[in-house]
């Protein structure tokens, strides 16, 4: 097929088969352009100018464009057809929207950001038009057809009027959050419009910048959660929250503090201004949700564990004391339960189980686990208490994925181990416990109830070079990995008989949900489709280890994806687009949460889930 | 005809016709039930019960009605007839609401307070009602079925939520506006709700203290306007706010300051806790309106005079730095144009001249005059700057009407005058300035172009025994009211020429004002039914004395009457009810501006109305 090479003002540029409509080429380019009437060559609205290689005029433009318009190459983008290279200029950029990709998940959306800019240039008032200038601003506003007609706005902006149309000689530029302006600044500013998504988890927070009017990611910036000084899981910080008379405020203050400071860090990295930073959008487990908004979460730790608000909030900076653009507002997603948060609303969304026509099971391994499980009629979801083991956090030689954390251990042909940053190791990360266990497992070292044998019980071929790693350190079974000579501050690195009990609860707390969701769904392992990993362990961790102990069934290994910080770029996408934040509170809404504790086989089940798989070789 | 006693539970007790039915009594009593069926015994909603004196249950009682409900008493208001006396109880306040009298203008109105309270008593969460508090509580105020359903609140609010519960034994009152939630109060609170209705005139702002439960005035509190320290009209401020660098921001704090200060004196006075104040209303000049909400008012001072803003506001109280209930609202009429405002909706509020069948003419005076003049089908305003002579201000011996103020004067028999206080005089206020000139136009001792004649030129019979008060002081002649061993600070007390040629141009200004609203209405003015006056000025005149200045056509004398402080008065309707308020917007929008400056007959008409009529005896 003919194919010509169309590019567009803006910089995008493609390849187009011949006889394609405009239309067709940008929607396959990801370029955003309204057709009011759809395509049919009726409202003229779709207007565009042929810089180079434009053709005769067909009967729809001649209808809808004026002599002068024809003549300078202007046509209706729904009409025109690719007969040899064009350079097409769009001639405004009200209607055209950029969409964005989500690399990690090869998943797409258009950019339809929550607040938006309007330039308009106020008439002034004259004896023949005594409207006031409120008036003049709303008119015009009206004029240029949005879809929501702006009819309020705080005294705090009206407040600003005379002088913004003084000093800008009347060209003015308001920003707009549904019916309110909620902002007027002097001259065109309509393209400096940023927002920052975060994913506020327990251990860590992380902030995207994001250029809400092209939909790049401009910097990303994350810090340790600073209210881990009061403890580090929910539970703790609950009760700090509720024992220390100003503990309430003091978890609140310090969240939102950090969330300041890395608005700062990434503005800065960026190069761009504070002031630009329009929206923040927020995803959290329920316990981080309700503490960064201020509200006390004590009821999600009190049976029935139910939340105090679940629904998504829209809520002004200064009730949150963020540092933004006053016109701006933060976007919190909604929870789903008590132990189901808005980061896995985050996740739903970035994964788009809500719209699948498979069945998948998504998992989000941290400090909690929450699973999701189901496609777009109906999904099952449920959270369990996996425990610090996977974040390498109460293990002997534990320490969180950071330099000098041995990050994968392999048992094949030789045993051996890489180090993050290839220093010498200081300790184990979640990801190398999971490859320890699941390699001793099928060398034989561990038994089934997960009990280090002793060098003498050996009896697996392979597991005889690994006998002498068997050691006894403070008076308990131990794995050696590494030698204190070998080592960065010369101590032995280990993986203790206590820790491979640690990790038989944590993958036992997941084992268990995802065995209840399926029982309660009422799926067999083949029905499920795929398996996608979320969060910062998940994506590290190795298909085969997680299968091996049994933290996710054997026969899904080929079907495991790593989706990363599918939480993160949940509150990106919701950031980004309206639509796709209007999608979490309906997600959330429809999402049937599975209380685990008080299913009628859970403590089978657990029980059972607590033992590793037996080993074929074994 | 028999009569018989009824008495309500809250303290109505009424005397009532026989067979009579509770609805007409209830009617007849000012008290507001609700009959959602029209009273037409379908609906089963308008239940009471009779504690003393009960009948026989009717048809419809029984139809509606349970055995146990007709056995303690309970029957439906509007099919029950008075046939002996009664004692009636209300099942619940909800479907009851009070009117108020505004005795000056015999006028009533419904009690329904844009601010409400409900009550209700949560649920508490279960295993088998997981919903989130936040929503048990908006259910709950959705099954009292309001108009509005409740389905927001700001953070600030749903950060009470946890302990407002815990603190109450989830028995609570929701604080509501439209369709927020605004305030979460443990307990039932329900009948402690306040208002504080303002009207800030150029000069002195007032406030009354009024109960928005049953609609009484509990206090006034009344102070002068602390922005007269940086001018006396509403000019000097503007050019303070446009020239000073803080000028704008030191108008606007001492305004709201005061408003302070007055909510405060006021609740003190009626023992009532400022914590109770829920809302605010406000009415007053555009110029007032703008510095008081924190508008630079700089284009109502130039051409074309166009305010910044028109339309009815509801601000946070946070947002005026207001100290009443946060989860309270301040409600800020709208103005009509730069020198027709809020407190000219106020006076059309008050006097119903938007509901009006017959033709009216009102005039508010005060430092700037207010016209309005039509009936519900159209209505015509203007402005004319009156100046301050009615005031007492810049008057030779003027003074406001305060203690020592001659008031009133009077050339009939013998020539007297009346002092407020009935002490020794101080000055005249402006409506003794009126009374005199008017007499010595009746006496001949003016002319009809306002010159005092000399002693000689006095040719009226009974103008003879006044001669002698015509003086000459520095300088100039003078019409002595009170020799300096009279007065209290042994001062002449004397009306000056240029006293004389002040009056002039402000009678002469109203009286223009009133001419080109009738030329552009095409009315005479026998098709004017009724002149109200309104304005503290406007009450204290003698309607003789400004007809026979021509301030008032002559022919209007006997249709004038004095409704005092409209303004107020319609600023406590907008407090007092959403209707009102809204009803505000309503004539705020229709009533059409006559800008009298640009009217081609004013030079004309201005030149005419300076003059004094011709007197009959003269």
């Amino acid at each position: 097929m003919t194919k010509y090479k169309v590019s567009f003002s803006g910089g995008t540029t493609v390849e187009a088969p011949a006889q394609a409509t405009l239309k067709e080429v940008m929607n396959n380019a990801g370029i955003n352009f309204d057709f009011p009437c759809g395509g049919r060559g009726r409202c003229g609205k779709c207007k565009i100018r042929i810089v180079a290689g434009a053709n005769e005029p067909q009967a729809e433009d001649k209808r809808a464009l004026t002599e002068e318009e024809l003549a300078a190459g202007v046509r209706l983008a729904c009409v025109t057809r690719v007969t040899n290279d064009l350079e097409v200029e769009f001639l405004s950029d009200k209607n055209i929207s950029h969409r964005i990709l989500l690399s990690s998940l090869n998943r797409t959306a258009k950019v339809e950001p929550h607040i938006i800019k309007r330039y308009v240039e106020v008439d002034k008032a004259s004896i023949y038009d005594l409207r006031t200038a409120w008036q003049r601003i709303k008119d015009h506003l009206a004029a240029q057809g949005d879809q929501h007609e702006a009819t309020k706005a705080r005294v705090t902006v009206l407040r600003r009027i005379p002088d913004v149309l003084q000093n800008s000689e009347h060209k003015i530029t308001a920003v707009l959050y549904k019916d309110e302006i909620r902002g007027l600044e002097p001259g065109n500013t309509s393209e400096k419009l940023l927002g920052m998504a975060f994913d506020i988890g327990t251990t860590t927070i992380a902030g995207y910048l994001m250029d809400l009017y092209t939909g790049k990611e401009l910097s990303v910036a994350s810090t340790l959660n600073p209210q881990t000084q009061f403890g580090a899981d929910v539970i703790s910080r609950i009760t700090h929250a509720n024992q220390d008379p100003n503990g309430l405020k003091e978890l609140h203050r310090v969240v939102t503090r950090a969330v300041n400071d890395l608005i700062g860090e990434a503005v800065k990295k960026a190069g761009v201004s504070r002031d630009d930073v329009y929206a923040v959008s927020i995803v959290g487990n329920t316990c981080m949700h309700h503490l960064f908004i201020g509200v006390n979460p004590r009821d999600v730790a009190l049976a029935p564990y139910v939340p105090v608000i679940t629904d998504p909030l829209v809520i002004d900076p200064a009730d949150l004391n963020l540092v933004i653009n006053p016109a701006g507002k933060v976007f919190v997603l909604p929870n789903i339960a008590g132990f189901v948060g808005a980061d896995t609303v985050g996740v739903l969304l970035a994964t788009g189980l809500d719209q699948s026509e498979e069945i998948k099971l998504i998992v989000d391994i941290g400090t909690n686990g929450e699973m999701a499980l189901g496609n777009k009629d109906k999904i099952l979801a449920c959270s369990t208490a996996a425990g610090p083991a996977f974040e390498g956090a109460q293990i002997s030689c534990g320490m969180r994925g950071a330099s000098g954390a041995i990050d994968h251990v392999t048992f094949e042909d030789e045993f051996s181990f890489s180090v993050i940053d290839d220093v010498a190791p200081l300790g184990i990360c979640g990801s190398a416990l999971l490859d320890t266990v699941a390699g001793l497992l099928e060398m034989g070292l561990i038994d089934a109830r997960g009990r280090l044998k002793k060098p003498e019980e050996v009896t697996h071929p392979l597991g005889q070079k690994l006998k002498d790693r068997l050691v006894e350190i403070n008076g308990s079974p131990a794995f050696l990995l590494a030698g204190e000579v070998n080592s960065k501050e010369n101590r032995p690195i280990y993986v203790s008989q206590k820790d491979i009990r640690e990790l038989q609860l944590a993958k036992g707390a997941i084992a268990t949900g995802i065995r209840i969701l399926m029982q309660n769904y009422g799926l067999e392992v083949e029905d499920i489709t795929e398996v996608q990993l979320a969060g910062a362990f998940g994506n590290y961790l190795n298909p085969h280890s997680a299968c091996a102990i049994g933290l996710i069934p054997r026969e899904l290994e080929d079907r495991i994806t790593m989706v990363g910080n599918a939480a993160g770029l949940g509150s990106q996408l919701a950031l980004l687009s309206e639509t796709e934040y209007e999608r979490a509170a309906t997600a959330a809404r429809n999402v049937q949460f599975v209380e685990l504790g008080s299913d009628p086989n859970f403590t089978t089940v657990f029980a059972e889930s607590m033992l590793f798989p037996e080993q074929e070789e074994n």
